[in-house]
């Protein structure tokens, strides 16, 4: 039974990572994470006639190799927990249209992975799912003409944008059994530091990941030295640097930080300007980068704070700004049993 | 502890909905349930200086009325689950970041408010929110500008087509106490009919309506006559003479069956064609005109079931066809706790 702390649920008993998968697009293939997708693909339509299909393509593509990788079939899953940023989440519900799960959608713009993790690992521990699916993506031409200009336009980019990942990541919760462990989850809350930039995102998201990890630490009583990382999702050079400025004037100070945006590209050479985004950019990396590390046990505990954006190209317009919010889960190696409870 | 049987848990020990509060626009004001609402505002910008701004603005009025009759404030709530029909969900993040309660969004059109409730009874029952507010509102005004042509184009509406209600739901959600008892919930699965006509929602959600029902039916081994009424919300005229057709095939005659969008409006004096829609309809009838009857015992076990249709402008336009959900929540009055288990 799960205990709640303040802001955070803690799952004494914890429910695992069954299996994960991550696919990614052209741009992914190039980068220095390219060896650790399952799956990359050269054509960023993803052999359907346009963006919005393609990443619904994407995202079907992982969570059926997901499932694969976990020797199951969609028959077996009591539930997926999916969104992502295209108007009305269209990717994750006609994914879910093919897979036929029962489907509870999600909205956290990128930190839409810890959203469904944290909740998924929260429904598991409670014996309400066996098998859940957790996924999300993103597809850099259907966010660009969607958020801010068609591509076509071939608008300049500013120094503070970031690249939406064409990426995808799912992954299979169960309640027990082999696999890195779900320990805890903090839920956010909407945080404003009343940033307009639409290209400006890691600004806008950073002090909702500052909020979240001060929640999380304060309910366990924990110090940011005692895990290997702490991975965001997707602050990007200019957000992660902010993050690391609000967490120092709160005394805190983050040596062993890393966020998935900066990791997933090579910024001066895929010219990415701040770095990476997207919900696909932190799921991608979780599955390809993150868990493994776990699984083989290189890292022993890390947090996985991913960061979301809330606004919409409606509300920019009408020069609201942008809120934000991040969720965070813990994550433990399977390699080290006797630290859990 | 919940049980999880086929597609539906199982609350044996049923959280409670402790306070509700339901908000309308001008239109709602003038349909035959009126005097159900908590709060009627003639002026549908609600002070505000656009629809999506109006909108939120009605969202947080119905989360703070929920809160003042549940005599709490916002510290006192563990979760807010809510999400809307405008891209990306401001409505729901634009109010939370008022409120600054933990959020986790959620992304189901129309069936959003089946979907809060069945995934906050689910937290509560397990001990992982103390209250928790389940909350979904709609705009007809800024839903007409981005599904179908902005208002100011007068397009003609067509026999089929549903009016999105002006109007805001919220719950707030007790692990138990005094309050409606949710007894059990069940998440639905992607339906698609191959339904491409974007003003024929009802037509299109009718199967995700009958599926979800069937599963439940099913999964509990009951029968619609065993419930005083089974509520629908929204497919409108046309949707509910669909829905009782596909379950005649079925074998099942409904005869308790009311749709909240053919009762929120008076369909032949307020040309609303086949009735009204969006999230804010099926949560305002609920907490505005169900509840209330539960709460006095004249409706001793109810199920809600809401339904959404999950396309987008996008999609519409690329020529997809229209996925649709429905989630149920079964709900038994307080004057027959006997009955529960």
């Amino acid at each position: 039974m799960a205990a709640r702390r303040g802001d955070t649920l803690l799952f004494p008993t914890p429910p695992v990572v069954a299996a994960h998968a991550a696919i990614g697009g052209k741009k992914e293939g190039e980068g220095p994470l390219a060896a650790c997708f399952d799956e990359l693909s050269a054509d960023n339509f993803f052999g359907q006639s346009n963006w919005e299909a393609a990443e619904k393509e994407m995202a079907l593509r992982a969570a059926r190799l997901c499932l694969k990788k976990a020797e199951t079939t969609p028959d077996n899953v009591s539930l997926a927990l999916a969104g992502d940023l295209q108007a009305q989440c269209t990717a994750s519900s006609y994914a879910l249209r093919e897979l036929g799960i029962p489907f509870v959608g999600l909205f956290g713009a990128c930190s839409t992975m810890a959203e469904a993790l944290g909740l998924g690992a929260a429904l598991c521990s409670a014996g309400m799912a066996d098998g859940l699916l957790a996924m999300t993506s993103s597809h850099f031409c259907a966010a660009e003409r969607q958020f801010r200009t068609p591509l076509s336009y071939g608008a300049v980019r500013t120094p503070t944008a970031q690249w939406t990942a064409t990426a995808a990541g799912a992954c299979l919760l169960r309640p027990a059994g082999e696999g890195v462990q779900l320990c805890a989850a903090t839920f956010g809350r909407v945080q404003d530091y009343k940033i307009k930039d639409i290209n400006n995102m890691g600004a806008a998201m950073a002090p909702a990941a500052a909020a979240t990890l001060l929640h999380y630490l304060k309910d366990t009583g924990s110090a940011p030295a005692d895990f290997d990382r702490i991975y965001t999702g997707d602050l990007g050079h200019v957000g992660s640097q902010l993050l690391r400025d609000l967490l120092a004037a709160e005394g805190l100070l983050l040596k062993n930080h890393v966020d998935c945006g900066c990791i997933l590209y090579d910024a001066a050479e895929q010219t990415v300007k701040s770095g990476g985004s997207g919900p696909g950019c932190c799921a991608s990396v979780l599955c390809g980068h993150i868990l493994p590390r776990l699984e083989k046990g290189t890292q022993k505990r890390v947090l996985f704070i991913a960061t979301g954006a809330l606004m919409s190209q409606t509300t920019f317009l009408q020069k609201e700004s942008i809120p934000a919010i991040a969720h965070l889960v813990e994550l433990r190696s399977p390699q080290q049993k006797e630290e859990n409870g």
